[in-house]
């Protein structure tokens, strides 16, 4: 299988439930991870209701925008589940029943098949069905949109299948340094180190409530080298006694 | 204190560590349930990476749609904490110190201050500080911008200020029914529901690996009657022995 290469990746996570603070998401978590690890830049994520025209708008402009979108939610059968006509309006295309998704749809259910089930088996006209070895159940793939369910233990397991169609064009390198100093006081040096390494993304996180240490400073690039040379360059401003740990 | 009533509300949550999958967010969840209670319809969360440009675009659009916006992160004194700038910037205004903040902030760090800190006392220009009863530090609120810290205790604490100020234009009702169905058998059932409710909100939401149901519904309205009633008609619907709990 050849990986197609994508540098710009964002998410459309799809609920009410969210919305309201019934359920905590934890999908833009696992996808961050996995698309970081893929060497592919999350650059938005946006959270939306159930609404089939506040989504579509969304998807025609994030799919405009980004190499390629995640949706996470709203695929089950229900009157609340309107991702795939959000994503088929959004591109202007009508919703089918796939005869891939019915057949697997009836090997697992059987004679106790509905009408209803088969809801799972629409697919936006033009879509195509992503797999992969570990993950039996293919994954709508809408132009450049992945349609994925919110279920968090579905949800990553289809992001086992992203991962085999999709990489970024480079990878990327994460290293950190704990260290005990407060944000104000650790600043000039930070700025001094952020000035000499353009090519790093320094972030500088500060953690209240821990006895061990109170910034993680993280230090991303595209090369391992280029990550450490900033991270030493820190470290060598530092009292030893400041440092916690470089991760 | 005279409470502002608001109707909608949007989220901006910025931070690339987010993005990049090395925290998980758990701001957007702590908003959405503050906002439920007080009656307030969160209707869109948009996270974002520590880009002032991209931030100020998005500040603009969220103001300009929404009645109240809230900011989460990006408020430390490092390089990377860029939202007071952003939404500066989105208003056209310039960044100014503080004197109530300076101030604070003086008092906190007495002979330890440095300018580092007293870059935490940055506001845009024209910014009101809310404060409520029970939380020393005051929020900067820039138009209906509300710019609060990332740090989840921190955010938390800030809600309480912004429950003091803030009110919806009634309240809602949530209630729920747990089920031993599964989605597809139900929706004819749901679907009936919902069309004899339409002031009723209704979700569906299946489980799939938990031993005690299998789907939940929940029924959202502004009045309790109203929801109990959908609750009544759908649970009419069903054999008692599909009917795990009411909530």
């Amino acid at each position: 299988m050849i990986q197609r290469v994508v540098r710009t990746a964002a998410a459309l996570v799809i609920g009410n439930e969210l919305l309201t603070g019934k359920v905590l998401d934890a999908n833009v978590h696992a996808l961050a991870g996995s698309l970081r690890a893929l060497g592919i830049r999350l650059s938005r994520v946006v959270m939306l209701p159930d609404e089939i025209g506040i989504l579509a708008a969304e998807v025609r402009r994030l799919s405009a925008e980004f190499d390629v979108v995640f949706t996470s939610g709203g695929v089950g059968p229900t009157h609340d589940d309107v991702t795939v006509e959000a994503v088929a309006h959004a591109f202007g295309v009508e919703v089918v029943l796939d005869p891939t998704l019915s057949d697997l749809l009836r090997k697992v259910y059987g004679e106790r098949l509905t009408d209803a089930h088969l809801l799972m088996a629409r697919v936006p006209v033009g879509a195509l069905l992503c797999g992969s070895p570990e993950v039996e159940w293919p994954t709508p793939v809408m132009n450049n949109v992945w349609i994925l369910p919110g279920i968090p233990d579905l949800f990553k397991l289809k992001l086992l299948t992203a991962r085999a169609w999709l990489r970024g064009p480079t990878s990327f390198v994460t290293r950190a340094l704990f260290v005990r100093l407060e944000e104000p006081l650790l600043k000039p040096l930070l700025d001094a180190v952020v000035a000499r390494h353009p090519e790093v993304e320094i972030g500088s996180y500060p953690k209240w409530f821990d006895p061990t240490y109170r910034t993680q400073i993280t230090f991303d690039a595209e090369s391992a080298g280029a990550a450490q040379a900033a991270l030493d360059d820190l470290r060598n401003l530092l009292a030893p006694s400041d440092v916690v740990r470089a991760e």
